[in-house]
């Protein structure tokens, strides 16, 4: 027979076991916290009709859609959960509760050039809360308490949220008289971090013809700091001289006002004006997330407030707000920075049954018995020598073997070895599951991901 | 605008809240049972070179394959999980450690043609054992164990897993001489149930011209019944006549063995000799499972034993065993018959607060704290009439509703009402989590699906 040599698509991620758990050790925590917060889990299919899936049409994307015939349909495959969301909440509008909040954590496709650290399937995990003509800005006030405990339960703590209100800055464009300009201005001001405000000022006039003042005034507006009432404070000044900015700031006020109530610390959260988001799908609250000892990952959570979620699917006006996090990017440069938890239990078992004798039915029932009191269990039948399973458990990176010979039937006992400490103990099956479970209480409950000390 | 009317493809499941909420509830429960047995979670691109994927080409599937081109690269979605395993286990076969357990929860792909209960995406869920050269045929009995522990998870309790050998069969034809109609004579055998031994006889001897006896011989083998002890009995007269038959009834022997000591009560396992599960895959122990008040619905979980995984990708000799559950479809007859568990916790939440202020201070920190305790919570934050939010609480099927007004504000208390019995208590939060949680341990830990009592 003719051998192919096997290989898995470039841009596609394909975990060994040991990552992997890591991995889906990162969903289920997202799973949990989003769960906690009252969201309805979806699970959409992974393609559409071309012509539902690309009702919008155009932009950016549209050349990395995998796009194919079967039979005479045009299918799809989705390359975000926004659409599919859209199209679910245009079909189901009858059967749905409004506001209505879901979750869905699922693979989506871009046929993006291949490049190191870049995709071509690759998770989100979105929240969405969705209204029926309208929507409370409270609920804008909620989206950072998600992240918060979110990014905690995944184990990092340096990080921040940063967030902005689209109103505001179109407002204070508007004041400026330079709304046409708006879009290139918020380009230049993206780069305040990187080149300063100096150069930017100077872009600001030789390459977009503002005047001195306009530019001025935007780079003091840009600038702004301080704390979040500092920053709201200083915002006041500008009160009065258009609406929509003046509604912004009544909304982002509210963004902050009950951050405390939600439990989310004010040095994880931070108004920041140099925020936008893309230009055309947002209308209100933005946000972006910061790894402060990895600026360089850019936002892993990003989202932000919408007017019209499925405006391409119906009549139906369907505010909603929202957040996405790029989980397959996140955990590659995760990966990549060395901050997977190397203490969280990523073994295919916790303990592995040794059997040493040739009758089974013993090491069968300590492992029925231990896989009753919680322990995830393996059970080694292959004839080998005794180093050599010993060698497997090492490989497999169990924390316990349970090694069950004859002089261990004899007595009902087995000998439990902690595979870190190599300490052996020789103790009833009962005992073996105390024991395990006691010891790996805090490795249960162990977050994916280790920071390191900051440098 | 012009409105693109939304639509899901036929063919592919897109379920509403709640019954996605107890389908996940199924794959959770999968999950937990699988990862009880130390098993490595995988999770492989959805889709696959062509080259790769079809290495084998040819079969029914193949017809049935998406297969289109990105740019220059041939591309197949997975019709399977087992192709794709066979890639993975051929590709990291050096930085694997064997026996290699894998489960895998996924979607696979099929065109078929649009029908009712067949789908185009499914989820299959999956567990593999993979040796390297030699699988010792204990995994083969392990298995039953998990299956009886996945489907009591689920909530089933009338099922039996019906268990044969390959060899068995095999051995028993060579005795005849009747190799070369194996296949023939055992699409016969399969209608035995369903035309009865008469029927099938005359088949036998009419259209595969068998004699007399030798069609005698097969109607009394298949018809072999009774306890599992006495079928292995029965079996034991042929014992001596070939050598593949003695080897398949020793592995047999050894598959029942120990269920006793796998936690399987003897009912729910039986010897089926008329079990063959396709013929060209599976090579020693076989597996189906039947519902016991459902047996129109078929085998929602089969599998068996195979002498090499990945013959197409690697010189490497990789015996196996392993069972498939089709969970979309094992969930679409389930619902069609009315078996999922209208008391599985399905709502979003099981608290809605309802604050009836405008200050949203109280009403955030309530739900932050019963959150902190482990309450799924939802905050409602539109400012609608008291009756319109109750409304909304019925609609989304919560347990609980925390009423927040003034007066329990000045109290620094909260109105719970319990949606089912309509009875209200003036609780402190803390009592709030309490009493929720109380009342909710049972359902929480509840089945998704629950079956009628038998006709």
């Amino acid at each position: 027979m003719s051998i192919q040599k096997p290989r898995t698509l470039s841009g596609f991620m394909e975990l060994l076991p040991q990552k992997q758990a890591l991995f889906d050790a990162m969903v289920e925590k997202l799973r949990q916290v989003y769960a906690r917060y009252g969201f309805s889990s979806l699970d959409t299919p992974l393609m559409e009709a071309s012509e539902v899936l690309l009702a919008k049409g155009g932009g950016e994307t549209e050349k990395q859609i995998y796009r194919f015939t079967k039979g005479d349909t045009d299918l799809s495959l989705r390359f975000d959960l926004t659409v599919p969301l859209a199209k679910y909440v245009a079909l189901h509008q009858n059967e749905l509760a409004f506001p209505f909040r879901r979750c869905q954590i699922g693979k989506v496709y871009r046929g993006e050039r291949a490049q190191r650290g870049r995709f071509r399937e690759f998770y989100q995990a979105d929240i969405d809360v969705i209204g029926d003509g309208r929507l409370d800005i409270l609920n804008d006030a909620e989206m950072p308490a998600i992240i918060y405990h979110a990014f905690t339960a995944l184990g990092l703590s340096r990080f921040v949220i940063r967030v902005n209100n689209r109103k505001v800055l179109n407002g204070f464009y508007a004041m400026l008289g330079q709304e046409a300009k708006a879009a290139e201005i918020m380009r230049l001001v993206d780069k305040l971090e990187k080149i300063g405000p100096e150069k930017v000022g100077a872009a600001l006039r030789d390459d977009l013809g503002l005047g001195q003042d306009a530019a001025a005034e935007i780079l003091a507006f840009m600038t702004i700091g301080g704390s979040n009432a500092q920053v709201l404070e200083a915002l006041g000044q500008y009160r009065g001289r258009d609406p929509v900015f003046d509604q912004g700031l009544e909304e982002l006020g509210q963004v902050c006002r009950y951050l405390t109530a939600f439990g989310v610390p004010e040095e994880r959260f931070q108004v920041d004006l140099t925020i936008a988001r893309g230009l055309d799908y947002y209308t209100g609250t933005v946000y972006e997330t910061q790894l402060l000892d990895y600026p360089e990952i850019g936002s892993p959570c990003s989202g932000g407030r919408y007017d019209n979620l499925a405006e391409y699917y119906t009549e139906k006006q369907l505010p909603g707000v929202g957040i996405s996090i790029g989980l397959t990017r996140l955990f590659y440069v995760l990966d990549e920075q060395g901050l997977l938890n190397d203490d969280y239990l990523s073994a295919p078992a916790e303990v592995l049954v040794l059997p040493m004798t040739e009758e089974l039915g013993p090491a069968v029932e300590l492992a029925t018995a231990l896989r009753q009191e919680g322990v995830r269990t393996q059970l080694y039948f292959e004839g080998k020598k005794f180093k050599q399973k010993m060698a497997y458990a090492d490989r497999l990176g169990v924390p316990f073997a349970a090694i069950l010979g004859e002089d261990e039937i004899a007595q009902g006992k087995v000998t439990l070895k902690d595979m870190a400490s190599g300490e052996q103990r020789l103790v009833s099956p009962g005992e073996a599951a105390g024991l395990v479970n006691a010891a790996l209480v805090q490795r249960r409950a162990a977050a994916p991901i280790r920071e390191k000390a900051a440098p």
